[in-house]
Parts: structure tokens; C-alpha cells; sequence
């Protein structure tokens, strides 16, 4: 046995469901499509029931407990309607459940233990035909189902566990990482798991893979796994580039020296004050915090708001000059924009770079501008020909853009408001350490340690 | 009168020669000549001479004193007959003068208080057939003297004087300006003073001139004035962008606001020292000086190899990762690269950016460099999808740099051989001051009021 093969087979110790769990799932799952069938009797219109998602696919690593099942309606009934019959038949299969909603109410509860989410949708011709997003799954089954054998489900499993311990498995906004779904289509598309991190391997980003062949629309995104069911969706849309080259890292890693480590969530020991004082001594950085109540949204609003306010205030920090040596953004019940900085201070004037000298009205009203300002230096004319103007600085410390300046860029809705009316601190240099612990203990101790 | 035609008169006053002028410098000029015709008679070689230069086309501004006599022997003469039979009329026609060394020798010395220049060269048909750059200088003459009457020389003063006073008249290295038969070409071109200004002010560089219309060769300079007597050469070539950029700088000013500013060269007044720290404290930024007696070479090889390791001090500087608010170099009898920092230190540890992971063994390679290094942050993966690690710094003061990584940049030839035997002195901070004046006081007094 190669050492590949026998890490994998360790793993799949871990992640195959056993005999009994898939008996036990099965028949669960069997006993609420009756249910949902009964409830459907009742009502003035026909539907089905199709099970859907890793458990109905048989890909499902060993200690998840969903099921998900949709119930089906004609194309033609009205949404309100749809609605209703929706929620009445899941009240009927989940008493204790309670209505979530997504693009329309779902009704998500508990049954014997596994967590179970029971969604109307429209019964279309295709995927392409569809009236609301969930409408596509049971396409997605359908798909997988004809293609996935035993084997290929169990790699399925491989590949997540895989994903989950290098840490880019989920689509959620906050990972960027990969789906389900989209570990399926892989797998499926290299025809298994060790042949799909060889094709990973050699990836040459942007990465285009089209199961379907549709050959149809084209994405701007470094990792493109076009829908079969669907020719205009990409599933890969959310995964970043630094997720692929995560992805690409571990690969070659796995194939030279195959492990267990990757298919298990690296979990660093939390950071004391000391540690990371001691850690912003020896790089002799400057760390700026700015810090608010974590706003109340979702996970999946949250962190693109929070995310692009990072890069809104590192941009900003280096429009004014400032040299960013690296930033985080984390949340928890509070919300944190992280900089780490070459210099809390900059000099006293910025230089200024206007036209060139040849671009006529442009160039001749920035040189009036300055022209008779005794508080600048310049105008001249620079090695390109450009005037220049070196100018007090608005800004010079850090802490002073923190706190004036953020107005200035782009931040997420729900953190632009706060920073709006105030409701934001801001700490320099050694005060960040206790400002941030410990709650983020574990992001700092990420951060003081980052490994691709 | 208009106010620019009121500037102009009375800049005439002072730039026109007098009548007395041009006699006594055309009666020098005369027995000059009859002196080198009489040396030329005892040669074995038949000969002309030919007056050149500003003051055989008129266009000499009042008080220059130069005159350029040539003596054109025979295409076939050999090199050194020609060089002989030069040196004996030189020494028949000026006594007193000795003899300098260009691409060949001639004779320099002075007659009746003008400074002349006696030198010999080949007649050739064409001044595409010359066997050395002196042979094209008579074909100038004759090709201007068929092209400037009274008013266009008198303009081509104005020019001369207009460039002197904005600091952009002299073809040598240092300047990097517009030499003199480049202004009577533009006078020429342009038919005159205001109507060239006008021009110049709509210029777009780079700017094409061309007045044989040759079409020709092509150049990758800022101006581009195609020699009327030679397609193959740009008579604008030395001009830098900076200075074209200042003379469309002056000649908008001057067509909006007429005055007699422009034709009067700056002389700000030499800096102090407690002026020169006051702007250092001001701007609250770092000086650095490297300082090295200055090698013993004419100013046209000195200063490209003194701008040279200015910009190869400041790209070594900005490489390290310093932030280069300004430079500049100045010659005198020591030479200085003067560099102005935003700050004077950097933090420990600097981000080193790897290849893309995606490119497999470069990018294994830098991976394995680092994997095992404790002394490194990471290696991890950023947001591009690279490899980054954050590594120590080798050099982190600007001080640290100049004394130990001079080596590593590109410098001129002269100043790097002494850099490499160490003998240069650094300065940083408050040192620049004691270090610098007042050798350098106009430099600094023009660094510190920097004007277009």
C-alpha cells in the first residue's frame, strides 16, 4: 500500500458514514417523506417529495445529520400560494419546527435527531426554467445521482474532509471556499479524489471547468466549475484566488508527502498578551485597531462588510502614505479592522504630484493653485516633466486617520453607519493588546502565525 | 505697445550687440583669419577656413566673446596630417593658446580679449559623409546663414537669454538643456520668438521637428529636432523631459504675464544653517548625504555618472523598502548624493512576496526555502494567491544602507570604484548640515525653494 493510500484509508475511518448510521438516515429520511406525502393529500394541488443534498447523494462525511427535502409544486401555482402549502406541509412534518426564509419561508426543525430543513419549490422543465434559486436543486441531485457510484461518493467524502482541514470548505461569504456541491462536480469531473488533486496541481488560474460542456457564458473569477444544470451559473463563484492557491498548496504538499494533518483543522493555541506582545516587539510594527459592536446581520452580510472595510482602510492608509505590512478583519461580538503598520508616523509634508506641464488648462490651474502658497514647496517640475508640490500633510499619524479619516473610504453599509454617528474606538501600538484579548485570541494567534 | 513687446524691448537693450561690438568682433574675426590663410599657404595641403558658431551667424548675445574659426583640409588627408597640419596653424594663429583634445586636436587661446577656438576638420560633400562630429558644424553655419536675416538673429538672442534665465540653455551633461543652434533651429522652425513660444506652450510630448523633412531615423527622446544637415541626428537629444516641461512652464508664464523675470537667471541666496535645519525640523524628514571627493573628470563625464548613482541610491533605497520623499546631486570639490527620507528606520521584519502558487516547481522552490525556517512568518498565501513571507530585515536604516549596500547598486563608474575602496563618508539627520555648508549652500538654498 502506498503512503497515500494508507493515510486515505485512515481517513476514511473517520468520514464513511457506518452501515447502521446510513440504515438509521435512510429510514428517517423515509418516515418524513411520508409524512410530507400525507400532508400533501390534503392539499387542493398535487406535488412530490424529492430528497436532496449530501445526504440524499450518499456524500455525506460520517457525523453530519441533515436532511433536506423539498416538496415540489406545479409550475403555475401562485407564490403565495406555494408559500402556504409550503408551510402547512412543514408544520405537519416538523411540529416543533419554525419558519426560516430565504428567497421564500422554509420551515427548518429537528426529527430524531437530525437537522432537518423541508423547502417548497416549483416543479420545472430545467434548471434553466427556474422561478426562485431553490428551484435548482433537485436538478443538482439528478445530475450527481447519475453520475456518483460508491466510490466516487466515498471520495466525495475524502475531498471534503480534505477541504475542511485546510480550511476552505463552506460557499459561505466569510470561507470563500468550496461547496458541497462543488466537491461533488470535482470529483466527479477528475474521476476521483487523488486524480482531482493531481488536476489541481497543475491548475494555471483562471481555472476553467465546464462538466456540461456548455461553452455559453464566461465568468471573471479565478475558479470557474460551470453548472451543469445550469449554463449561465458559476458554482465556483465565491471561492477566492487565495482559496485555489490554498487549495493548489495543500495538493502538492499531500501528493509529496501524504498525511493526515491535512484533513484535519489546524486549531493554534490561543495568544496571551505576552505572546503577542512579545511577537509585536520583534517585528517592531506599529498595530492599529479599529474596533465596534459587531453589527447584527448575518454571517453571510457580516463578513463581506467587514472584509471590504479592511481593504477600505488599508487603502485608505496607503493613499495617505502610510506602509501596511499586513491587516485582518475579524468579528465575534465585536468587529475588527486589524493593520499592522511600518510607522505610526509619517512626515510633516507629502509630495504632491500635479500634471504635466504640457496638458495646458489642467496643468496651468494646478500651477496657480500653488503658485503664490507660501506654506508649500514648489511648484517645480519633476523628472517627467510633471509639476510637484510637496504640502503639509492632513494626516501624519495612524491613530489620527482612524480617527478622522474613515469617513473618507469604502466600508461595509452596517460599519459606515457606525463610523458615521462615532460609535467606533480606535487603539494604537501597545493598547491594542488589551483591547483585543481575549476575545480574538484565536485570530491573533492565527495572525502571529499564518501557514498556507 | 503690448506689455510683451515693451519686455522684449528692453531685453533687446541688453542682449543686442552694439554696432561697436559687431564691428571690433568682425575686424578680430578678419585678421583671424588672414593669419590662419597665411599658415594655411605654407602647408603643403590646400585649405579654407571658414568661420562658425553664434558669432558668425549673428546670433552671439551682447558680451560673448567667441569665436570658432575652422579650417577645412581635403576628405583624403590622413587623420594624422590633418591633426599636425591643425596644431601648426593653430600655433601660426595663436600664439600664446594651447592645444586641447576633442575627437582630435585643436588649438584654444585667446586674441584681443575674445576667446577663440581654432580648429581643424575635414571638408566633406555632405554632412552625412562627416569623418568627425566637428566636420557637420560648417554645414550648420552655411544652412542657417541662408535662413536667419537681421530679425531672426535678434530673436535667436531673445531665445538664448529667455533659456539662460529659466535655467535650460547649454547642451553640457549637467544642464541637460537647449544648446544654441538648437535655439536658432526653433527661431527658425517657429519664425520667430513669440510665434516659437506660442508653439511651445501647445507642445505634447514627445515633440517632433523636422524642418528638412528628412523623416527618417526615429528617436526615444522628449523633443525630437531632426538635424536639418543630418537625418541620423537629434540636435534635441541631451534636452530632458524636466527642462522641456520648464521651458513650456516659462513660455506659458510669459505669454500670460509678460516680464523681464524670465530672461534673469535665479540666485537665491546661499543657505545658512540655521535655515537649513529650520526646513529640516519643518518637514520633519531625514536627510541622508553620501559625500566623496570628487573625481577628477570634466563636467560632461562627471555629472551622468553623479545623476546616475543618484538615481541608483534612490531605487536601491526604495528597493529596501524607504520611502524617497527627494534627491538630488551636486558636484563641487566634493560630490554629494543627497536623499531626503520620509522616515530613517524600518520596522524588523519586511513582506516578501513569492511566485504565484500556481506555478508549480518555482513556486515548490520558494515554498521549501522558507517551510522550515522559524525565523520567518509564514510562508503563507496572500490574497493573489502567492506565496509571502515576512522575513528579516538585512538593512533597516537608511544610514545602514549607504554604508553597506552602495556596492549593489548601478553608480557611475568614477564614484563607484571609490565606494568600493570605501572612501566616502555618510551623513544622517542633523550631521547633513555641518557635512554640507557651506560648500553647497546655493544647492541646498535651491533644494529647500524648489521652483519651476
Amino acid at each position: 500500500m502506498t503512503d497515500a493510500a494508507a493515510v486515505i484509508e485512515r481517513v476514511r475511518q473517520r468520514v464513511d458514514p457506518t452501515p447502521a448510521e446510513r440504515r438509521a438516515l435512510a429510514a428517517a429520511a423515509s418516515r418524513l417523506t411520508e409524512r410530507a406525502e400525507a400532508a400533501i393529500a390534503e392539499l387542493p394541488v398535487a406535488a412530490d417529495v424529492v430528497q436532496v443534498g449530501s445526504t440524499a447523494r450518499g456524500t455525506w462525511v460520517a457525523g453530519d445529520r441533515d436532511i433536506d427535502l423539498f416538496v415540489r409544486f406545479p409550475s403555475d401555482l401562485p407564490r403565495e400560494q406555494l408559500e402556504t402549502y409550503g408551510t402547512t406541509v412543514g408544520a405537519a412534518v416538523l411540529p416543533d419546527g419554525h419558519e426560516e426564509y430565504a428567497e421564500h419561508p422554509y420551515v427548518t426543525g429537528t426529527f430524531e435527531g437530525y437537522a432537518v430543513d423541508l423547502v417548497p419549490c416549483y416543479d420545472v422543465a430545467a434548471a434553466t426554467e427556474i422561478k426562485s434559486a431553490v428551484d435548482r436543486t433537485p436538478f443538482h441531485t439528478t445530475y450527481l445521482q447519475e453520475r456518483l457510484d460508491d466510490d466516487l461518493a466515498a471520495d466525495v467524502r475524502l475531498c471534503k474532509q480534505f477541504l475542511k482541514g485546510i480550511g476552505v470548505y463552506g460557499s459561505d461569504l466569510r470561507t470563500q471556499g468550496f461547496s458541497g456541491y462543488l466537491c461533488e462536480l470535482l470529483v466527479v469531473e477528475y474521476g476521483g479524489f487523488q486524480a482531482m488533486l493531481a488536476a489541481i496541481e497543475d491548475w494555471q488560474p483562471p481555472v476553467v471547468i465546464d462538466p456540461a460542456a456548455h461553452q455559453q457564458a464566461s465568468f471573471d473569477d479565478p475558479l470557474v466549475v460551470v453548472d451543469p444544470t445550469d449554463p449561465e451559473r458559476n458554482v465556483a463563484a465565491v471561492v477566492s484566488a487565495a482559496n485555489v492557491a490554498t487549495v493548489q498548496h495543500h495538493a502538492r504538499r499531500f501528493r509529496a508527502t501524504p498525511s493526515e494533518d491535512a484533513f484535519t483543522p489546524a486549531s493554534p493555541a490561543p495568544l496571551d498578551a505576552a505572546a503577542l506582545r512579545s511577537h509585536i516587539d520583534r517585528r517592531d510594527t506599529t498595530p492599529l485597531a479599529v474596533v465596534l459592536d459587531a453589527p447584527d446581520v448575518v454571517a453571510d452580510q457580516l463578513y463581506p462588510q467587514l472584509y471590504r472595510s479592511r481593504d477600505g482602510v488599508v487603502r485608505g492608509l496607503r493613499e495617505h502614505g502610510f506602509d501596511v505590512v499586513r491587516a485582518a478583519a475579524w468579528a465575534d461580538e465585536r468587529a475588527v479592522v486589524f493593520v499592522e503598520l511600518a510607522s505610526a508616523e509619517l512626515p510633516a509634508v507629502e509630495r504632491h504630484v500635479g500634471p504635466p506641464v504640457s496638458v495646458g488648462t489642467h496643468a496651468e490651474r494646478f500651477y496657480e493653485t500653488y503658485a503664490d502658497d507660501d506654506g508649500v514647496y514648489g511648484p517645480f517640475v519633476d523628472d517627467d516633466g510633471r509639476y510637484v508640490v510637496e504640502r503639509d500633510r492632513d494626516v501624519r499619524t495612524a491613530g489620527g486617520f482612524a480617527r478622522t479619516e474613515l469617513g473618507t473610504v469604502a466600508l461595509g453599509a452596517r460599519i459606515e453607519s457606525r463610523v458615521a454617528s462615532g460609535d467606533y474606538d480606535v487603539y494604537v501600538g501597545d493598547a491594542v493588546v488589551e483591547a483585543l484579548l481575549p476575545e480574538f485570541e484565536s485570530e491573533l494567534a492565527a495572525y502571529v502565525d499564518p501557514k498556507a
